[in-house]
């Protein structure tokens, strides 16, 4: 399998990517191509939007590409995630793409344009400690479809999402069809009474009410709340389901972090 | 006039309630009432849920009450709003509601349910560095109906919001309808990739699409991007305007400081 690695958001560390490298070079039956874009720089981004954007558009359209992957997370893919499904190349329906956080942009629009995709760890992820293991989850699912590296509890059809970049694809032509669906959210580096806020939101979407059940990751990093916000994550948004009449089906194992699963959206592999 | 003053979202300072008293008994024909409610405080806000909404329909089914002026900003409005304009007593509509930031959650709902509201400078913005000079606007409006206390600029009819908050109105029961309008926004304690987020999201909205134009008022307090963001929040808002066929119409003269000016929604007050 011939894995492409391209950065719709921000820059690859080379430190990352000489380990993923090296990695993927163990895993049986696997490629690994770092698409040079990951490395490009324009202020926050891994290059400006064109760049970005003509990266992806090029391994998509390669038919000796078998799976994309997004480098990393960070902030910038909804900024070419419309263009990059205008038009597509019929050989971009064969292949995969994985990616988590920022990269749920493209997974929401590649999915809506009825490509196959997935949520999962990305290779900067490799920096983490113990996020060896995590991008190897990763290769496992790629390259073998090993089962065992998806989240554990599923029940398809499943999506999974950041909460704040779920918020930002409401009212977008990005916007999934959530009905039915099991619904992962996790978030990372957000304030309760943010995390609040995002959630009345959410919550106010008829068309997250009418997911089968929604449930929560890990969220990371809270920064302190002055004062202090009263309850956690977990009462939030099961509040607001409750609120809303949304079922909350507990906790799941997604986060931005070394123990961060794969969930792929829509119906699972052969 | 007779004004109350309540807390939806967080906790009034005693100093601040002390001072804004204190200057609205020189006001000529200004009488103030703080509701013991604004000094409540649970977690994060200024009292429970049914607390702040209680305080808020007391104050808007008084009879004997001109104005209802929101204590500060901070974060809660939103899980009230909806409930405060649930089967209003019709005396809620004779008076007059002020505030900003977090309370565009309030001005939003309540505009849309036919009440008179404005953007405006609140009490807690007293403890501001030339913070009695903003409150001082606000009473010359509220009593006086002053003119000069009004953006300088504004077209009529008009709203303004908080970005943030006006992202998080978007889909929701409380979404203003925004056609013609001379919409102007604000933000504060944002990121540069926050903002550009934030404003993709917005410039999505084919209500937002529809507005006469749309003017940036200040945006404070921006927390180091790293890397720099490249850019900086007036070339996003006109970027996202471009691309999504919104006319830009330049600077606004609001913002989470004490040169805060006051916004009527709606048609201008007799």
């Amino acid at each position: 399998m011939r894995i492409a690695v391209v950065a719709p958001s921000c820059t690859l560390k080379p430190e990352a990517a000489e380990a993923v490298q090296q990695l993927a070079g163990q895993h049986p039956g696997c490629e690994l191509f770092i698409h040079p874009q990951c490395f490009l720089s324009d202020g926050h981004f891994a290059g400006p939007d064109e760049a970005r954007l003509a990266a992806l558009r090029e391994v998509m359209a390669d038919p000796s590409i078998d799976a994309v992957w997004f480098a990393r997370g960070g902030y910038g893919s909804n900024r070419i995630a419309e263009a990059a499904i205008k038009d597509m190349p019929e050989v971009a329906r064969g292949k995969t793409y994985l990616g988590y956080s920022d990269a749920g942009f493209l997974l929401a629009g590649f999915h809506k344009a009825g490509l196959q995709v997935a949520w999962g760890p990305m290779p900067q992820d490799i920096l983490r400690p113990g996020g060896e293991a995590a991008v190897g989850r990763a290769l496992d699912w790629l390259v073998d479809g090993n089962p065992s590296a998806c989240e554990p509890k599923l029940q398809h059809p499943a999506m999974a999402f950041n909460l704040t970049v779920l918020a930002s694809l409401l009212g977008t032509i990005l916007e999934p069809d959530l009905e039915g669906l099991d619904l992962l959210i996790e978030d990372v580096g957000e304030h309760h009474y943010r995390i609040d806020r995002t959630m009345f939101h959410v919550a106010a979407s008829p068309n997250v009410r009418k997911v089968a059940r929604l449930r929560l990751g890990r969220v990371g990093d809270i920064p302190a709340n002055d004062p202090d916000f009263g309850t956690d994550e977990a009462a939030i948004v099961e509040d607001w389901c409750r609120r809303s009449g949304i079922p909350y089906g507990g906790r799941a194992d997604i986060g931005h972090d070394a123990q961060n699963r794969v969930v792929p959206f829509g119906p699972i592999r052969d």
